[in-house]
């Protein structure tokens, strides 16, 4: 099965205190899709602008990637720039550049409208809800940022009642839900609408919860983390797309699709932009996984 | 086999925002010895003052701690007093007064020195040395703070030559090695003695480092966490008492240690002191370690 995803595509520009990465290719579309497209067939649903490089769109196009749905508009491409802490788990936004993303009206193509699995990443509720009433899938995840929390909190709650999983990272899970324990906050967000919940940790790894059942699982451990850019878009690309290959959304699938989405973001984080998920292979992922069950396995 | 802990028993006043416990029973060794009194027998050795309640004694007592290491001394128990933030990973300490403590020479009892498996507590890295010079256990396990990594490193360093398994938290680990990355800590920490070294995160679990060896797990995930005070002592006495009562300390074993440690903590988040320790049974301990498994196996 394949997996749609609609959300950004984007120049990043990156400072860690190891390096720096000048208008890279980022968005959360992007890491999604290069992740996603290890499992299962991926239709992107964005927008770039005139000057969004053609190395990019190659790079993308060389993974089961379909980018009919990437619209190329007037004017220059979203750009995004920010700088890590020595604590990587902190970051400053420097800069936001919306661009052609400001007149962003998604469009589905007839396939990505058709397909079983989507994944509406972190872009304005009400784009999202343009997502929805185009899409047919069965099964809908879903991110937001607190952005969107702080300000259109309404009609994310619109979107929220319409998906079946809502990944999100743990303060945002706790802003939304104004809850301390993320197991209460877990709680909170399945009344909101959504049956699964992931909570993303950065480092520290994830908790998944369907009703009164949980799974918890640490992050793989990379020893050189140089930029964790996209890091949760991919985990997110790894979960949706090891879901539409399985094509199952039982319990037990999603509780894989975790791993396979922790496995698959320790990649994004070695090295600057999304490269290391062009690099790998299913077999280095599958290696990874079975080295990762040794590490947390009693 | 028994284990010995070196340490301290104070008298905590404790604010949360759910709540207030004043001069409860407190200190690391007191956790780490109802902890570990579910695996093994334990000796504690350290001292109170002639005010610390009869009523502690005898739920210390209660339990498999034998007590002849614990000097009654002129004057008033150690007392610490700190309040947690909304966020229970944050803490003000409040107050700290030594007392009794600051005049405190350990002692060994010839049943604690003859121990196979002894435990030094977050106390002073000199009295520490004091506690090697008399004790013969062939497994030793050392905690330590931020305290003495900044005022007295050179005794601390004398101390990690002579241990082999330091439990220490994430921040202290980054502390004491100036690296960012925990895997590259873990490897700096080995370097100075411990051949064995346990990373704790607090909510988000622990690893364990033996060589090239790595083991992750996340924290059982406590939905009402009352106060977290003493976690830290509990994991590490139920991570030794695992290993006593095992007599073995080979990485598997030391990989379940890391679990019992895991789910014992757990018990000591859910209420104000060391109380839910003394009510668990290790029928208790044993079906929440087969709920941790389902929880966490992939």
């Amino acid at each position: 099965m394949s997996v749609t995803v609609v959300g950004s595509v984007a120049l990043d520009t990156v400072e860690t205190p190891w390096g720096r990465n000048d208008e890279g290719l980022g968005g959360a579309a992007t890491y999604f899709s290069l992740a996603a497209s290890h499992y299962a067939p991926v239709h992107l649903v964005g927008v770039v602008g005139k000057d969004f490089p053609q190395a990019h769109i190659d790079l993308i196009l060389g993974r089961d990637i379909n980018l009919d749905g990437l619209e190329t508009a007037e004017g220059r491409t979203f750009r995004w720039s920010g700088r890590y802490h020595e604590d990587v788990n902190e970051r400053d936004t420097l800069d936001t550049q919306l661009n052609v993303f400001e007149q962003f009206q998604p469009k589905l193509t007839t396939a990505a409208q058709e397909g079983e699995y989507l994944f509406l990443a972190n872009i304005h509720p009400a784009l999202q809800l343009q997502v929805l009433e185009q899409a047919k899938a069965s099964f809908i995840g879903l991110d937001t940022m607190n952005l969107w929390i702080d300000t259109t909190l309404d009609e994310l709650k619109q979107v929220l009642r319409r998906v079946d999983v809502l990944i999100i990272n743990d303060l945002e899970a706790k802003d939304l839900t104004g809850e301390k324990s993320l197991v209460k906050a877990a709680r909170g967000i399945s009344a909101m609408g959504p049956s699964n919940v992931v909570i993303k940790k950065g480092e520290h790894g994830c908790m998944l919860f369907k009703g009164e059942q949980v799974f918890v699982t640490p992050a793989f451990p990379v020893e050189n983390v140089v930029d964790p850019t996209g890091a949760g878009d991919s985990f997110a690309g790894g979960f949706m797309g090891f879901i539409a290959r399985k094509d199952a959304t039982d319990f037990e699938t999603l509780r894989h699709a975790v791993v396979y989405g922790t496995v698959t973001a320790s990649y994004t984080c070695e090295a600057f932009g999304p490269d290391p998920l062009t690099r790998i292979s299913i077999t280095d992922i599958e290696n990874r996984y079975q080295q990762f069950r040794k590490l947390t396995t009693f």
